[in-house]
């Protein structure tokens, strides 16, 4: 047992990609828990691309956070100390408890207590029944309505939440396209995830390979990267096609939605082709979270998907790792092993 | 009764805004009808903004027309010759019957007879039942969603579907902003159509009077002008806001769709706010068109929505007519009545 909570607090805003200089490692006294409260060992740690804008100045779709507070964080702990019914000695939970060792939680918190089933491990659970499986599930047949025969294209196709994405569309019988950025991701998802192709957009044009690929146009943009690929996708949408809106990593540097490159020059295709776009985030669709999870379940145990965890050990590691996922060099879900 | 047939024809693409000297002035012999035609004498034309993307090089929602052929246009015309018992002499017909004294039509053409209702005079009901009428309600109602009690923002407020859009909101027990060009336009839509606020966009910031106007943001935005106020607008949207994108008049003096203003930069707030973006055209709509027009009908009977026209006479002035909609000094649902 650690001594001490150890914990990463932001200490500036960074200017583009976050580093371990944008955060201060402090070493703080285990806390006490009240009536009531329980505390919790964090046992992992989800790095998210979202990370990045929660450390704006400014609020996105959860406050900003005040400079010398510790990181938000997704964390899978284990309760160690309770003095709350709902949070038994030795359960484990999930929720935003930070980029420390301890974290202290209530009733009031959202704070989900995992099923206890041993079928599946920690790292594997982590985030493919929440926050990475629940936004692929609804964004592809909820907000994307994809449906069978669908020409489905993913961009950040090999990352957590776009390659189960394409995997979802796959099991509903679409014909799915992923935009990664490295030979490898694409071998990847077109060989192991079986994916029907793949653009690496580093290499390749992407406008060229989807006019190859989609001569009939787009059905369903899966977009979780935003700036330019979204006006060249644009471009090739089928009458009536939908994009879900899911993330935008490739401007997460920027100091705010304020800084982003310009939004796409061809948005009035919108009305030409009758399109929908629409933004979406998993803790909306917690009310209706058992339907992904179920089916999630099922196909993961079927093996008809694939969750690749990437692995990093050491709280020490957090901020490297922010930096992996805009580098690129991630491969798979990306998971501080903290304890 | 005219001998020729008289044409405006497409000389040239325009560069900006159309003038006379993009169209061709000619004079044709007035066609011959075959078995299952109809010889249709054209009475008013409605001059839209959507006529000039009709113009580009490019496909929009309807094929790119050749240079050299008589411009395309919304017309109401009467049948003066018939070999069709679908359209007898004397009756009344709505549809695509170009910038000229005659059109031949036929069963394949996709021509609406009018009801024979002499108490709607026909320069009201041109329109109000049809491409204006049925793109504002189903904008406002089925695309934004738009409820009692939301705030709705309509940009073009003044113009033909803009205004409408507008009471429909009202009628709808929305609270309703208009954003229009001139002090003359706000005056309009506030004091004549009850709209709740106006904003006159060249003399106020729209950013600043929409904090004012709406501190807790917006609901549905009914966006005909497109540009950078959908930015504006975009920045004030609630959670779960809808945007309706019903046209883009502020960039349709641009050679195509590739050739207009960036994009909002602030797109991502569609994610962070969760927002629906769609756009829409009213002939997606026709198989319900019947639904908005039974509405319209109702609400125009009773005097709940003004439809104010801006007739003026002689197909001659057609090309000049189209460059006021893009001035902003039409007064209402701009028509040329031919005959």
């Amino acid at each position: 047992m650690v001594a001490v909570n150890r914990q990463w607090c932001i200490a500036r805003r960074p200017e583009g990609s976050a580093s371990a200089d944008d955060f201060e490692w402090r070493q703080t006294p285990v806390p006490d828990i009240a009536e009531g409260q329980a505390l919790v060992r964090n046992l992992l740690l989800s790095i998210d691309p979202t990370n990045r804008p929660w450390m704006w100045e400014k609020d996105t779709y959860l406050p900003a956070q005040n400079l010398g507070q510790p990181m938000r964080g997704v964390c899978i702990g284990r309760v160690e100390q309770s003095a709350n019914p709902k949070f038994p000695v030795g359960s484990h939970v999930s929720g935003l408890l930070g980029w420390q060792d301890y974290a202290v939680i209530d009733s009031q918190m959202r704070v989900n207590r995992l099923p206890d089933d041993p079928s599946i491990p920690l790292t594997m659970h982590f985030g493919l029944f929440g926050h990475i499986g629940i936004p692929a599930y609804f964004g592809v047949l909820d907000i994307g309505r994809a449906k069978a025969g669908d020409t489905l294209v993913v961009s950040g196709a090999a990352g957590a939440v776009g390659s189960l994405a394409g995997q979802i569309g796959k099991i509903t019988g679409c014909r799915v396209i992923g935009i990664a950025g490295t030979a490898d991701k694409c071998r990847w998802i077109t060989e192991t995830l079986g994916f029907d192709a793949a653009i690496d957009y580093r290499a390749e044009s992407v406008a060229e390979r989807l006019d190859a690929l989609c001569p009939d146009g787009v059905d369903v943009y899966f977009d979780n990267v935003g700036g330019p690929m979204l006006e060249t996708v644009l471009d090739r949408m089928k009458v009536h096609g939908r994009i879900a809106l899911c993330g935008a990593i490739s401007q997460y540097n920027h100091a705010d939605v304020s800084d982003f490159e310009p939004g796409p020059r061809n948005l009035f295709l919108m009305v030409t082709k009758r399109l929908r776009m629409e933004g979406f985030l998993s803790s909306d669709y917690l009310p209706r979270a058992k339907e992904a999870i179920d089916a999630l379940a099922g196909w993961y145990r079927e093996g008809r998907i694939q969750y690749r965890v990437h692995v990093i050990d050491g709280l020490e590691q957090a901020p490297s790792a922010l930096g992996m996922l805009f580098d690129g060099t991630n491969q798979g879900k990306l998971i501080i092993r903290i304890a």
